[in-house]
């Protein structure tokens, strides 16, 4: 598809363009994919940009608060896409070519990039350079990325997790809630996990090493199900869905319990979040929750790479993902972490090499 | 009123009975002022407790949960009262007899007592043997006793608050939120409190010094009332009342917050607690919210006192109580507290020495 013209070869750019601020459930419709755009695969003279072309991209529960409409306030912590605009977002990418002396030609990346073919980046500072290439590239969009990142500062540094400990995650199956579970499991921690279908169940109890795993969409009484698996009640949970399962988590902690607050999953198509009415327990309890947002924690990325690579290569770390082929099934893939139709890690592959 | 037999004097000892676990708003009649019982002024031959003459009597927010039926699981932190048995609390007395080889008669204390005129006390180990006699004993029901340590631990080791920041409390006026501002003005931090009356409003500019306090119950609309106080957000919030408020703070709160959850008084008298439903703010905005009880934490009692004597000494620490007269008043003392009757720590005199 290559054109002549100054020189400088241009291509056809497909995208992903986010189409308008959503409210409520969002839809494949809200999204767009365009074959119009072209680009040059030149850096422009004088800028320290870089050119690279989008391997793998990554779909992540955040990005639904990021198809709001702006407001002031609570929930400014990342910009709102922009309507007409690709959508960004994390991603595996080659550099073609480069303005910017710590990037050249050939390097493989993982960070924020676009959800189209090829991406000029003039914002490199997020981004890490991939030195470690004897596992999938895709990894780096969730066991090797921002993901397994979340898992290993969540539980590590806000669980403060101690051997013998009662741990539960919710949308345990899920990119972040698959690796807590198996680094809870390597801190001597007993470890039960809930997700929405039976397959869900299965693969947590035979890949990942859980415990004890349950459907929630087959309990209609969340609290009771859990006093059934913590008889005793939880030390840690490491929350990824909020609403009506973080009351009945509260209702089953121990006295000094710790929630790591990850994310909300369930509350991000609701108009109005729902009202959560067991916030007595954090007293009588003595509860520590908190949230946190992995960007502030890049600083040890190198430190959980130290300490997950040994543990991939000797395969005590194990990791699923649900892969989907080509830009034109992002919308759906992003779409359907929504509605949990992914199964493990959701990517999206725009190329393999 | 003494009377003779076997040699040890007997005395009547007026006691405040507790009929029968309550559910909804608590009434005078749930407790029943008893003249009809006496006790011995004597410590029986070869045990370790002591007797001790009631002088202060503390009314506390934790004690309305000390009403109800007990229930396994969510609120045991501390037992029931005991229908037909008196009412425990803190209180200040006086040893009139002592089994016990800490204790000796005349010794002054603070700790668990009963609400009557004289009491037993088997469980010696959570006194606290009074040393500083020239406060006002009644002190030791408040800014010197749990209320006091409650304020200085839930500030000092739960906010880790720093110079300059901004910090809300809710209840400003009680017990523990008056001695909470004082500590953070002391701390350099900017204080605004909210109360339930215009008086208490009052108390709060003008007698212990916060920047700003308004009256909870003439805003309409929370969360715009404290955008108002806190244009650029809340670093601090010592929720004592939990609720409504809750919800409206954590709408306001910055980045990296710390709220401590110190009690929910909004919520004990109701048969079902309100929804909070801004939670999604403790994961964007990275909030610590952390539930204590100080009853852990009274090793730095010590430490505590030696903080906060000197500031009294020098007038840079003040406390208003609310002194009712007789155990004849201490159901309705302690009701007020839910009514926010009392105007500062609610105590009650049993007999002043």
């Amino acid at each position: 598809m290559a054109s002549g013209g100054g020189g400088v070869e241009e291509v056809t750019n497909k995208q992903v363009l986010f189409k308008e601020y959503v409210s409520g459930f969002p839809k494949e419709s809200d999204m767009h994919v365009s074959t119009s755009g072209t680009i040059k695969l030149k850096v422009p003279e004088g800028s320290n940009a870089i050119l690279v072309k989008n391997l793998y991209l990554s779909c992540d529960p955040y990005m639904r608060p990021r198809m709001k409409q702006p407001t002031p306030g609570s929930q400014a912590y990342i910009d709102s896409f922009k309507p007409g605009s690709p959508i960004d977002g994390y991603g595996v990418a080659k550099v073609l070519d480069s303005g910017h002396p710590d990037f050249k030609k050939g390097d493989l990346i993982w960070g924020m990039t676009g959800w189209e073919e090829y991406s000029l980046i003039t914002t490199t500072q997020g981004l890490f350079k991939i030195h470690h290439t004897d596992v999938p590239l895709s990894y780096y969009t969730g066991l090797l990325g921002m993901p397994g990142t979340t898992a290993y500062i969540g539980f590590y540094e806000i669980c403060t997790p101690k051997k013998g400990e009662h741990v539960f995650i919710s949308a345990a199956s899920g990119a972040v809630g698959q690796l807590v579970g198996q680094f809870a499991k390597l801190s001597g921690c007993h470890v039960v996990g809930s997700a929405g279908s039976k397959e869900k169940v299965d693969l947590l109890k035979n890949k990942f090493g859980f415990d004890e795993a349950f459907n929630y969409k087959e309990e209609p009484d969340l609290a009771a199900a859990l006093k059934r698996y913590f008889p005793e009640g939880i030390d840690i949970y490491f929350d990824n869905v909020g609403g009506k399962m973080l009351d009945a988590v509260l209702l089953n902690m121990r006295v000094h319990g710790r929630i790591a607050e990850c994310g909300m999953i369930s509350q991000y198509n609701l108009e109005q979040p729902e009202g959560v009415f067991n916030l007595m327990s954090v007293v009588w309890k003595q509860i520590r929750m908190e949230g946190f947002l992995v960007f502030e924690y890049y600083h040890l990325y190198p430190k959980f790479l130290e300490f997950v690579l040994p543990h991939i290569k000797e395969g005590k770390i194990t990791y699923v993902e649900d892969i989907a082929e080509g830009l034109e099934s992002a919308p759906a893939a992003l779409i359907g972490l929504f509605t949990g139709r992914n199964v493990g890690k959701q990517v999206v592959v725009v190329a393999r090499e």
